[in-house]
């Protein structure tokens, strides 16, 4: 009997996760991973630190090199080699070898699709200009850095308040650069209730950033094939280096192209188990939908620790071991200089949507006891459901020590808990750590008294 | 109609989280605090980092002063006012006021009994002797301080490894001062399973402290009244200075002599509305008992956080708000100098005595991303019941950033979650805070495979 062979599509963390983790359950099965670019398994979330100076060298972020996963796992992790079409009935994937153009079919027993996301980039003219970057993987991180290093720009605009604007802001003001970001909305991080957004928006510009809210990208002005400045309705900002950071989008292209059912926002659909709409086609990680744990509805959350964990879970489900993965919280941590930035679960603006009756309180509370030092104030803002107290979602911004509490609310939504389970919860105290009443509870105490 | 009385003996966390929830629901109440002490509502848990220095002004530990309490809520909070006798029948209370001796009886509707824990001092002579010291309260505290400012103690023995012995230890070589910790277990924190406490052990080394373990106290050598030395099976150890943190025992005595029931380890017995077994008696903190969420049974736990929920449980149930107190999991956390230690459930011993068939995984991480500055070492331990994969206990060991992730631990616990819920859920990554899975996942996985 011919060995059963697993075709991925993707060689970054979800479509390795999946790869490895068939491979330790299954010794036999061929593994094939083909990925487009240079590098395998390597921390997207680390290039702004690249960038920023903080981590010197790119082999940092890798993970895991391609000739380890053929060493060490029998995984054939082939790298600079695309996948462009899928047969899902023929069960074969046609690709292109890039090193020489060279074209041919691979056929499959089974295929993940672990293509990732791609950063959206507007249709002006001028958006790909020299100057203008947008992080799409690993090289085109160090394709900035190299940038930022060697042409040493004096003036940024970065476009987007969200995680990539906020921590590509902080890595230019930690390299010296002047640094300009405009954001759309009327405070950073969308993900964030305006109110918890402000807080993000005065660490930034505690850090030396101009922010331009409330303004919309009109277009650039270049002068030979070079960014020279951001146009906004409101005025034109000299730049000569330009960071897209408006937001990404499922890389599910060659899913669609193959008649492969798509979900939220163009990402993939899957089943709990990682099966796409197509036969022995499963998807994971930043191309393929999720649902979300509070609504129960479809999402798109794209997510190294989510690609992870449904490449996991695509890999048990591959080699007979019956996974479902129960769904995600969209919970998140970034921090701006000494500010940690949090959320979890449903914002204000979902709950409108959903039409569910929700109370909110946000307090002002310490990081430590009061009289401890290095104490520094917290916010917490807590969400719950008006009629059950069942919590629906949180945000924290605050200084250090704030930032990793999300995960005690995260824990909490995980658990369908209301607001008087959080209240009474035995929560860990000392005053080099908490005051005695945890930020989080204080925050849930309050919701009660409002609810 | 007359006012009803409520009559609180104590005037620290949980006296006077109930009194000012019994005013907050009730403004007609009549609220009378008797405390033997001359301070309110202090945080005890801070006095080491007075000794250390830290902390500046015994002042800034406390929360509110008796004065406050009656000019704000209108409680009348009453220092150096000893209840000496508890008449359950009669609903009233013997008090006598230490500046003169006077002694009256005091009338109550419902009585609070909120008389906190005292420290183990073992019957020894020497044992009282000058320059040993046990944490009894905030003014022991004050007088260990100035002992420490003026006397200026150059050897200092520290008897048990427990959380006071271990913060009093990083206290003391704040100060400059030679300390050696004697404890009689075969690693300091007995709270924690041997192998995590061994790490604990490591960081008080490192931090200078001598260590004499598996040693247990035989006496004292005093001279003139003074403590010279403490002696041990092993070796005599001089000192002049010497700390007794030998445990605590509930203060439960008036409670014994009124013949209201105690329970574990003398600790009064309590409803979940924190009602005694006499009438109109009420007990919460430190001299009550609790009841532990994951093996259903009673137990004796003291700590600051505690006694707040229970203080404010007893509140709300005086006032005719009925809740109950789900119960408690014995979390807390500390640490030796940049060394995060906290705990949470039942450990190893406790299954062991409580016949629980469970697995255990120990991993050794890093808190944050491998390669973003200032990562350090953190172990965590989980225990999870071998026939459901339910958590029964958590414990972490390691640099900045891991202590308060025994929260997300302890909400687990708190929802009865497995450990496969924990790899499921949503966690916080960003690379400044963790690792893409977070220790308490890669543990929760480890735990999967070996279960």
């Amino acid at each position: 009997m011919a060995k059963r062979t697993l075709v991925v599509i993707g060689g970054d963390a979800a479509g390795m996760s999946a790869a490895s983790q068939v491979r330790r359950n299954d010794p036999e099965r061929e593994i094939i991973v083909y990925e487009r670019g240079e590098h395998t398994s390597y921390a997207a979330c680390g290039m702004p630190y690249l960038v920023a100076g903080l981590v010197d060298r790119p082999e940092q972020l890798v993970a895991r090199r391609p000739e380890v996963f053929r060493e060490r796992q029998n995984i054939q992790a082939l790298t600079h080699h695309e996948a462009f079409e899928i047969e899902p009935q023929g069960q074969r994937v046609r690709v292109r070898r890039l090193e020489d153009g060279c074209e041919f079919w691979q056929s499959y027993d089974d295929l993940l699709i672990a293509t990732g996301a791609l950063p959206i980039i507007p249709e002006l003219e001028g958006a790909r200009a020299e100057g203008v970057y947008a992080l799409k993987d690993l090289a085109s991180g160090i394709a900035l850095t190299r940038y930022v290093q060697e042409a040493q720009p004096r003036r940024a605009v970065i476009i987007g308040g969200g995680y990539i604007g906020i921590e590509m802001a902080e890595a230019l003001r930690l390299r010296g650069i002047e640094t300009a970001l405009v954001h759309r909305g009327p405070q950073v991080m969308a993900t964030l209730d305006v109110e918890m957004g402000a807080l993000a928006s005065r660490a930034l510009t505690e850090l030396g950033v101009t922010l331009y809210l409330g303004e919309a990208l009109v277009g650039f002005e270049t002068q030979a094939g070079r960014v020279r400045a951001v146009v906004t309705a409101q005025r034109t900002l000299p730049a000569d280096l330009v960071i897209l950071g408006m937001g990404i989008r499922p890389n599910s292209d060659l899913a669609r192209a193959a008649g492969i059912p798509l979900g939220v926002q163009g990402a993939i659909r899957v089943s709990p188990q990682m099966q796409t709409g197509a036969h022995h086609v499963w998807a994971a990680g930043d191309c393929a939908e999720s649902m979300h744990l509070v609504s129960g509805e479809p999402v798109y959350v794209a997510l190294g620790t989510v690609a992870n964990k449904t490449g996991r879970i695509a890999g048990l489900n591959l080699t007979g071991a019956p996974t479902a993965f129960p769904g995600v919280l969209g919970t998140a941590i970034t921090k701006v200089g000494e500010t940690e930035i949090a959320r979890t679960g449903l914002q204000t603006r979902e709950c409108e949507r959903l039409g569910i009756a929700y109370t909110t309180a946000q307090i002002a509370s310490s990081t430590r006891a009061g009289y401890y030092p290095g104490a520094r104030e917290i916010a917490v803002r807590l969400l719950a459901e008006r009629a059950t107290g069942r919590l629906l979602g949180g945000q924290i911004v605050g200084g250090p020590g704030s930032g990793k509490r999300i995960d005690t609310i995260a824990a909490a939504l995980t658990a369908r808990l209301t607001a008087q389970d959080l209240v009474d919860m035995d929560l860990s105290y000392a005053p080099p750590f908490s005051p005695v009443w945890d930020p989080v509870q204080t925050a849930a105490r309050v919701l009660l008294r409002s609810g």
